[in-house]
């Protein structure tokens, strides 16, 4: 299969055509391949460079390669038995076509390089990775604005530090996941707008001679334009570093949510309960409902930064242009989208099933210590300076917790002894029910905050 | 200086403090923070939260406290006898303010927690490191475009693999240098789009019940908006990990530059001479003129690959919002900010005192072994198919090795047992300069493609 | 400063210079740089390359500016009005010498390079360095130790997937910790025995046509021997990656100690409580009590992952000998070291501050499933497979959690619904305590087990 | 084939299952899984847990299925018509026992859970994929050995700074390489030391009430013992991330290999040819000659950093003990032990190809700049301190570079100009034959020191 044969006396070594061919790998990138070179042989055909008969033989040779792979008559693999052998999907696809449809075959390749050809696969793959993540991210927004909406006023303890802070509406935590989700979304755009466009017609690396039109190849592939230069196209991977760089940190956000809900239907928490469909049991431990899901999805991030790591290590220091090591670009890339893809989707479909339990929410709310900012903001509107209501608060909290009792049950007297401006109108604030309500800023979780917020989101999403 | 001594019975542990403290790290955040702070008095002014003369005491205060830390008459450190200490920059400067203006300082915290300030104070950051960053891209791709312009003519050979591929345009070559950072401008600037709104407003987590004006804060602080939502913008730190994404792109590509100007000024290559301010001699063999500028910038990208590593790691499951492990976020993004910064900045320079070997470039490129793809081209041009002519290119070099002569030795005879479509007018096209100017590919390394590139990239720089 | 005068016309750029110091860094070396360079002297005394005058001379030069650097009278630093301002440390060193001693200083160097000087700096530095993480190792063990043989009979629940899964002793959990300290030391121990070779007399890369004794040297400054090929010598940098990585793992296992801390001190757990000196309060929620230090640990881990990857980074690709990239291997180490060492140090001195509640211990194992383990193997002991003791009792866990009550309080009858195989001695197996005892495995948390455990850790530590 | 279905009543959600399954990855422990099964049903039938009768069933019962399986007409798959699916391989492989022998294959997991089995599956893995690198490793040393044997006199520029320093022997420089290989080496073993113990018996975390003998089966499976504490057992996986740093730094050095193969068979360097067997063509350039295998091994070293990278984020902040994210271990361990291994075999076969060009390396070490610091020595020896001496033959350099002449060429009077301690037989110096033979300290390039290096490798490899 090696095509340089024209130069070389030896082949190469088995061990060396197993260590190095990609197939096993790139075999995934078949259809962008299949893709690719329809529209760059359209193009040579409408440039007069292949006749228009040899033209058509490689566009319907090309077709029903696509045809047989995707149905599975026809299998792309570095070994086994009656399968076909080669160094990787390009050369495997071209020598197919040039089994099938004879000496024309070898015309494909004209004014095209490996180099150039892998760079526009690898875009391509990008652009159809990117709109399946895109729409799992959508999903996964939609699923945690389900609950939001459902659980409108469902007060939960919000927390800082792991510690109780402040009474928060559960749609307002669940809402900062759909802004983290956003944000996602926005980097993968921005990442594609980079990425789609189009390296082929760089060649090897200094173009070619061949009066090719890169700017139509690119339109017909629905491309927003080609990468300009011919030597940075075959060498660059940028948009795969930062296409793994937004998976990345999509799957930070999701193991974040994961560790919540690991945490959450602890026996501690109780403040959930995954649905079965999602849990697992023990092989040994009869009664156990373990997060196994979440904890997946927490766990698989770190072979998504590994992806990123190794891809960065890959680039590391490369002088220009194509190096082989740029081969070991694909596996890195195609586990991080093929997680990210997967994760988001699992999420979604899980968040579907959880079921939250208000009453137990209710109860961890009462006792009032996370009031106490209500207390100190007390203060301060009847002209305290805040770094001394904060004091006089913390001192109230202290007075309670070694009385074992709530702040609602300490009298006015042991409050006034902290500041003179507590007023007996300060019990009215005790209640988390009244601590959200008056929340006052754009974005806070006031109610009519977050109310708003979800119908915004109902909208855009 | 514990702020919460209202409650706690013992204060920190000495060598606690000493652990926890981040004063020596944040208090590069001191302008952000003054200037956050200055913001949001000024707005509790308007909004009465402050009486006018509270909010001049504390403007007053703080603009003082500002020029006495530029101007070093005032110094912020962890330790050290008669300087002043805190946990950190926040609390540094709002006890110094209290200390000098009285108990009226106490009242600038009113409506704020350190976990929305420190967010602000952070994004502030990025703007000011952002802008910083741009401009040296600029003047570093004005560097390598002065060389280009200058050099339009100087043709050298490309490389794949490190081998020797075809002739290129040495301003080719740079120009997708220049294309690099174009990409990382753009970079940069998606992701100060997305950083630069105020978390201001969100308090500890859940807003605050002050009537305060979180968009026109944010407007004075010429920022394009708030963070919606007040949990998310206490957890969030997606957009210090973006930018340190950014940076580890930008110090890949400077590495790639490094690595071929060490190359390029070995005794091997020969295509180019550092300037002698760049380059150091050895402290034992004193013939050595050694490329230490660029091997730093090269062994910097590790550290700026590592700061993402840490960034990456320190998220990773946290659950929401603010935990103290996002402490460790200072430390990577001034670090990645600032290498890369200054790697931008010096390779910038020295590219300025960079001088190319023309006639060494030219000396290179004879014997022809380089044009082979030209001769797979002059066939499939006479219509034999790529493959077979590419064969009968490769036979020709390989006879070409074997008799130790140049393309242009070898008989006409010998050609034509190769390939019968070969004819006498195959020599004209063993001249670098035909073969470079015979692409007719956009983007190629035509001298018109590449001119026009130069003159586009004037315009836009 | 630049010693390489010799042979160029300009001088370093002065930004160049402030580029590529590394003063400022390594001047934490200067110890190591001066014990290194008296050993050295002293061996070229003995083999005659120095006169006994000369060798005098240096040695007593070296010990003073040991003696001021020490006593803070001198200062190295890159910068800094009055200040001395070199590249590095060694030629600052070198410079203060012959500033102080005469021209006879600038035969010190004799038949030295920087190359091995600096490979033997870092190794010295490694030696002290692990000492002091050996010592806090120890330490940190020695604390959990001390809680383990306190708490010899208190149960606590054990987990997996963070669900409850089979009682415990809480001793039993903490020793865990204690077996992960030792691999810990056992991996320092490991490193050290490969790093504490000398390097010195390697010269810039070839060794040196002086008659030096290079195991002289390293024996006097009580190293186990020689690196011995010279090229190796100076382009090695294993012992710092090894030292590196030992601390990532060794960081790990901290954040994991944290995490536990954290979550146990949560409101939800309340499994322990943090002494005051190691939590602190909110800038805004006076009721706040957070376990920041052990946030800070687990958030450090991230640091450290970034200082592995940074050094990784840096020698991937790397051509032999010596390259300037290696500079950057320093902060990283420093970084890492620095901060396994205090991370170990205050979690040592937090944990004694520590205060588990048995009470709550007790309470939180009622209700028995944690026990349902032990049904099945009741069942297992009556001939039952495992797989279908296992399904049996997981049907009865069901149905208590479906009725709501403890597995004691479900009848007789319905357990042999389940299985035949159940007999009334099945309740005797419903208490923690029986549990507990009832193991038998080596290793295992019963009473015996554990206590023997203690004893040996008590002998070793 | 869910084993918890007793309690549950929904079974899981099949894309759950198809996102949690890790058949496909762990069914490479097939043979580690029914290797630890069989000793583990020998202890429960010698400890009379099992009758012997059972026992035997289960043993042969798994000798067929291990039969099966090597031989291809079993197969195990998470997918597919007609394959066996399951969770993982433990489950799989339980589940074919029963389906073939019965209910008794039910007792197998008696005293045992999942998490104790997989950490011993993976601890043989460990011993299996580490004895394969060892042997590879030491293979590889052989081949470097075998050329330094072979070009014992054959001198070439030694490098610092990828600037010529001073003459070395290829040799010298070779045998550098297998000193790495031998720390690697030691590194394996110390990990496999620590490694090789087994946790069976820990149970799910707390160990068994079953008589078992833990130490037998350790040692029935020859591992050196237990690990100690049932909760360490079952949480642990420092061995995996020992392990995976060890290939990392494995790689590294094969990078830094890799990197001087690509240098020294490019155009420019031509010190060496790779065997055509090793290289490959262009896809497009008939002339090319690319060190393909060379540039994989270096881009490969990206992905075993990902891997370890993803190993260490796994484990970042887990609680005690299993955690579902454990299953992410396998698949960074099996990539890395893989690719580790079999750079390593393919760069000791690619070695064996290489010719390296003596004459070359002759011609290139012409000139004599790299026998400048022999000057500084000599003057050195003639009394001038070494700054002094440095400062001289830098001079000299810069005339002869200004001259453009050679040191030999350049008369003494002008030599004495710069120092008048230079006499006539420092032209006896300028001889790369005569510098390395000069040199005399121990590790030195004197080809003294080489030969005895070379015959100390030979008897220890």
């Amino acid at each position: 299969m090696t095509i340089w044969k024209g130069r070389f006396r030896k082949p190469l070594d088995p061990e060396a055509l197993r260590f190095s061919t990609s197939l096993d790998v790139d075999r995934r990138l078949y259809r962008e391949d299949i893709q690719g070179s329809i529209a760059h042989a359209a193009m040579l055909q409408r440039a007069g460079i292949l006749r228009p008969r040899e033209g058509s033989a490689i566009a319907r040779g090309l077709r029903g390669i696509l045809r047989d792979l995707d149905g599975g008559t026809l299998a792309l693999s570095s070994s086994g038995k009656g399968r076909f052998v080669a160094e990787d999907v390009h050369m495997a696809i071209e020598a197919i076509l040039i089994r099938r449809i004879g000496r024309v075959g070898g015309k494909l390749h004209t004014a095209r390089s490996r180099n150039d050809q892998v760079a526009l696969d690898e875009r391509l793959y990008l652009r159809s990775a990117g709109k399946a993540i895109l729409g799992q991210l959508r999903a996964y927004q939609r699923s945690l604005l389900r609950i939001a909406g459902r659980s409108a006023s469902v007060l939960m303890p919000g927390y800082t530090h792991l510690q109780r802070a402040q009474p928060v509406l559960l749609a307002h935590h669940l809402l900062a996941y759909v802004a983290m989700a956003d944000r996602d979304r926005k980097r993968f755009s921005d990442c594609l707008t980079r990425a789609l466009v189009s390296p082929l017609g760089a060649g090897a690396l200094a173009g070619t001679s061949f009066p090719i039109q890169r700017r139509a190849v690119a339109k017909s592939l629905k491309l927003k334009g080609i990468v300009e230069n011919s030597i940075d196209a075959v060498s660059d991977r940028d948009a795969l570093m930062e296409f793994v760089a937004a998976c990345a940190l999509t799957m930070m956000h999701l193991s974040r949510l994961a560790e919540e809900l690991i945490l959450w239907s602890s026996e501690e928490w109780r403040f959930l309960t995954i649905g079965e469909g999602f849990t697992t049991g023990s092989s040994i431990m009869p009664q156990k409902r373990n997060p196994d899901i979440a904890e997946l999805v927490r766990g698989k991030t770190g072979r998504v930064y590994g992806d990123l790591m190794a891809l960065l290590t890959v680039m590391k220091g490369l002088p220009l242009s194509y190096n082989r090591d740029l081969q070991e670009d694909k596996e890195p890339l195609f586990d991080a989208a093929g997680t990210t893809e997967q994760s988001l989707r699992i999420m979604g479909r899980m968040l579907g099933t959880v079921r939250f339990d208000a009453k137990r929410f209710r109860e961890e709310l009462r006792g009032g210590a996370l009031l106490a900012t209500e207390l100190a903001d007390y203060l301060v509107r009847k002209g305290v300076p805040f770094r001394e209501a904060h004091a006089a608060a913390g001192s109230v909290v202290a007075a309670c917790e070694r009385k074992k009792i709530s702040l609602a049950d300490l009298p006015l007297s042991e409050y006034r002894k902290r500041s003179r401006a507590f007023g007996a109108d300060l019990y009215r604030l005790l209640d988390p029910e009244v601590s959200v309500r008056m929340k006052r800023s754009a974005g806070s979780t006031a109610p009519r905050e977050v109310a708003a917020a979800i119908r915004r989101w109902k909208q855009r999403l």
